[in-house]
């Protein structure tokens, strides 16, 4: 007997090695069955992320699944006792009880990533662990009209790091949109796909932020897809601007498909 | 020969054991002195900061000065130099060469300091280092109903903590306002006066957010400060959510002169 909990989480990650579990290094996914360890007196717990995150990277809603063994504690006070044994660099905003077919990873029906990019002359302190940082010229309107060209199915090959073990490059991207924060003096790009390839949300960025500058054409990320070759981008945007900022279990509202 | 350096910093203070040089401990003025050790091979520089901030606490716009020895470098390179050897939670924003006539800290005409509270349920993981957190009741015009009985020339002895070495506790606060960031969903508090008492700014928050949470009556300052007994108000909010936002070295603007 077994009760699977749906559990909604945020996290700064500039502390963390990441998402998932790796020996004696401070993980999310440590964090979290560390702690349903010492509530079930000493049972492992696995705790099933949407995805991962790499270190430095930050969620906004995360959402992870696990099985509690014995009796059904409510959601209310799921949250408040994993909370209680939380460090202070992760919170659980929602917990809803599931039936065995909600899958956190397999039941994912679509994720937006955030990516933030401070435009300060020089490194904000209180943006350093928050923002990626880019002081050059750009130009936020060539960004946005570049941007419509990953929309649709496309082989990401292209944009996918070396290191994911994923065989399959094709993912949708539903929407993208690309605005300027005036007042913090950022650029905020988000993106909605069916999912995203190791590092890809990165790579567009960087891609994007070259073409805002001036140094790649602005059409040019339709070549670059149908090359699907990663050497077409060589940089990667740092990992403190990525949010992982929500995931959709239901289908894509229809204000995001601009596909 | 020497020249002397107006400068304009923001630190992040959450890794700092705060501005004022002690030994053994990463502080502000200990950083910069040991730059600019490094580009006077050796000599010791001291820095004078507009005053101190307590471990914990943030600047937006510190001022320090400090008498460079030998030829001069123009401000603009001083600038570089020195940023280009600061850790990533301090940031040089500004230099100006000044005479010897200004004082870091004697010329000051007033300073200007804010208080974030988050009233977020959980402490939310991005704002941990950044904000005060009170997750309770609080009528924001209550309080800004309040603060204007802090204006004024007073004794603040009330608002200030042992351990402040100042005899003389009349300030005047020129300027208070409190408004509510309602896409943050956090509470600012700004204070422009003479000069502020150890603890002061963290002292009034405290009292203000029991005001605002109605565990005291909305006139009670008025007895506070009358009553110049620390005992009245016996909280002091966190070091986390308070940033030296600005010096004045000038007049106060019209506009914050509220009293």
């Amino acid at each position: 007997m077994a009760t699977r909990y749906k559990m909604t989480m945020a996290y700064d990650g500039h502390l963390f090695h990441g998402f998932q579990l790796q020996p004696d290094q401070r993980t999310v996914q440590g964090t979290v069955e560390d702690a349903l360890k010492k509530m079930t007196k000493g049972k492992r717990i696995i705790v099933q992320g949407s995805g991962r995150t790499d270190a430095g990277v930050h969620a906004v809603g995360q959402v992870i699944h696990f099985d509690y063994p014995g009796k059904t504690i409510p959601a209310n006070r799921m949250i408040l006792a994993l909370n209680s044994m939380m460090p202070t660099d992760i919170i659980f905003n929602d917990c809803e009880i599931v039936n065995e077919n909600f899958h956190a990873r397999y039941s994912i029906k679509g994720k937006w990533y955030r990516y933030r990019v401070s435009l300060d002359h020089f490194v904000n302190p209180f943006k350093r662990f928050y923002t990626g940082h880019f002081p050059y010229v750009l130009d936020v309107e060539k960004m946005q009209e570049a941007a419509q060209d990953l929309l649709g199915k496309h082989d990401f090959t292209s944009f996918a790091a070396s290191g994911g073990q994923i065989e399959d490059k094709v993912r949708t991207i539903y929407y993208v949109n690309i605005v300027k924060d005036e007042k913090e003096n950022e650029i905020i790009f988000d993106f909605i796909g069916s999912g995203f390839l190791y590092n890809m949300v990165r790579i567009m960025v960087a891609a994007l932020l070259e073409i805002g500058n001036g140094r790649r054409p602005i059409h040019d990320l339709k070549r670059v897809i149908a090359a699907k070759d990663r050497q077409e981008v060589r940089q990667t945007a740092q990992a403190s601007g990525l949010y992982l900022y929500h995931v959709f279990y239901d289908e894509i509202p229809q204000k995001y498909r601009l596909d």
